[in-house]
């Protein structure tokens, strides 16, 4: 990391390194933090994976809301989200961290504290960034992974006939948010508030569907099932039918109801599953779940361009990309 | 580059997309912008590298003083000087640009248009990134390079006994600015200002260096000369001594004082010239010049720590590093 400003910036890179230090250790990391630029050694055989992701203050959190272990955490989890939509396995990341000066301390601390248990859990080593002094917290993560040479999955392969599957529960994320913003006293082990501050990156069900070769396209879900859905079906050039009933939606306190939660699930931002459509063939090929993690058929891929909704009579109406964006209505 | 705000986010996208089109192709980009990540396919003997840098409205340039073309050529060269200044060839690079809806117009097409004028001139296509809208432009760079395998130069390997080299003129970018803050009527091709708004990466010299395998330690003066050798040396654990006599000042104008000129070399930040040290013995294969660019001898490493700056009168007084931070002072 090399210092742009002087405030403590020496402070600062001295605290990022001894929270890294004991985790720099990678066969891929060939030069890590501390020079012009880190060294990678590729693995043959494979393709680099390359990504990087915005995390602002009042834009993707908020600094009195939002606990800093929490943003530390989220900011790799949703950087590493993209290596998995991929089939990518995590192989390092780069941190660009802009802070206030009266952040240098404890929340900096506790920032850190968070991506090194990210970094741990994903395996995923520190090789380098950026560090700046600025009035709001502004954070930029490149995630790099790799994939095996022509196994990295896209968002244009899905055809006509394929069924499509997410991973895991949606919706969950942005009722935690809403939770959060109610700013009632929640217990910590609430399953909605646990995935909006702690989500995890689907990367060994995204490594295995891209290792079989069984998904023809992939990506992961970030701004909502029906924008991201609408996305995928543009760049495959087909449509799609979602069955509202067969959803797997959020597991919501005994005030959420149903249709809360069936809105949270085709809206909701912030999920980081992964949406993903296999051949009708395939379809006994993919298994209930997958590194402890659901796994459900929600749809089908067809000719006709748009998304369709399904409800529980069979009726189907367009369904809207609403493009949720988290702090938009704050 | 996917969206995450829905401001005009597609319409960005478009504009970034229609601005890079034409330029996209390359052996070394297997999957650019579109998806959830890049897909890269490093070249056989090669480690990767890998850099990221802020490019920052109020702190790393003035909108109202900068003109958007120079401010997209400039993260771009710059970021490219960590790559030169590992001896890298430059590959691609990621863009993360978070902008006000009202620049979303003719300020980023011109942006856009400096951007692109850069990738091209130092071969380096745009892969991805990431966008959203923010009351500031925020700008991050990930440059991606290659050096052969064990060729990388760093900034530990200065040992005592070396000769200490600079490309180029130290000092002008910094004289470059003053000129743009003090707002007067200036020559577009005054050198001074060229050199701040438009600097070049030394790709080239940086390369040649690495493949002969003739320097020591390299790294890219972007600090100020005083503080990033002061860098070099601690890396390296070694001292230095600076000869002022012998540094390449800048070509000022006719009322910049020599005292001044010396001064900005010392301490000037945004030079993105290459300093790097030569055992003693490889001195005469050092040419004067390489790819256009001076190359000066302006001093020599030793036991000693820290950097000494030795005047005309052979009398040495500590230099101080200063860190120059161009916006500290505003």
């Amino acid at each position: 990391l090399k210092a742009r400003t002087s405030y403590d910036e020496d402070g600062v890179l001295r605290r990022i390194k001894a929270g890294f230090a004991r985790r720099a250790g990678s066969r891929f990391v060939a030069l890590g933090m501390g020079d012009d630029a880190a060294l990678l050694r590729p693995t043959a055989g494979y393709e680099t994976v390359l990504t990087c992701d915005w995390f602002l203050e009042g834009t993707h959190f908020l600094r009195d809301r939002h606990p800093a272990d929490s943003v530390g955490w989220k900011c790799l989890a949703r950087a590493l989200s993209d290596v998995a939509a991929m089939g990518g396995m995590p192989r390092c990341f780069l941190l660009s961290l802009a802070l206030p000066r009266e952040l240098a301390g404890r929340w900096l601390d506790d920032f850190l504290g968070g991506l090194a248990r990210a970094a741990k859990r994903f395996e995923c080593p520190l090789a380098g960034g950026d560090t700046t002094e600025r009035s709001e917290v502004l954070i930029n993560i490149t995630a790099i992974g790799e994939t095996r040479r022509g196994a990295a999955l896209t968002r244009n392969g899905a055809r006509p006939g394929n069924l499509i599957y997410v991973t895991g529960r949606l919706g969950e994320a942005e009722m935690g948010l809403r939770l959060l913003r109610e700013g009632k006293k929640i217990s910590a082990m609430d399953v909605r508030l646990k995935k909006h501050l702690y989500p995890e990156p689907r990367l060994k069900v995204g490594k295995w569907l891209a290792e079989k070769g069984l998904a023809t396209a992939m990506m992961d879900l970030s701004d909502g099932m029906s924008l991201d859905l609408k996305r995928l079906c543009d760049a495959s050039g087909v449509g799609a039918f979602v069955h509202g009933n067969k959803l797997p939606v959020a597991l919501g306190g005994k005030r959420d109801t149903k249709g809360e939660a069936l809105n949270a699930a085709l809206h909701g931002g912030d999920d980081y599953e992964l949406l993903f459509t296999v051949a009708g063939k395939s379809n006994d090929k993919i298994p209930a779940s997958g590194d402890g993690v659901k796994i459900t058929r929600i749809g089908e891929i067809v000719h006709d361009s748009g998304v369709q909704l399904v409800d529980a009579r069979g009726h189907s109406t367009p369904l809207q990309g609403l493009g949720w964006d988290p702090f938009r209505e704050a």
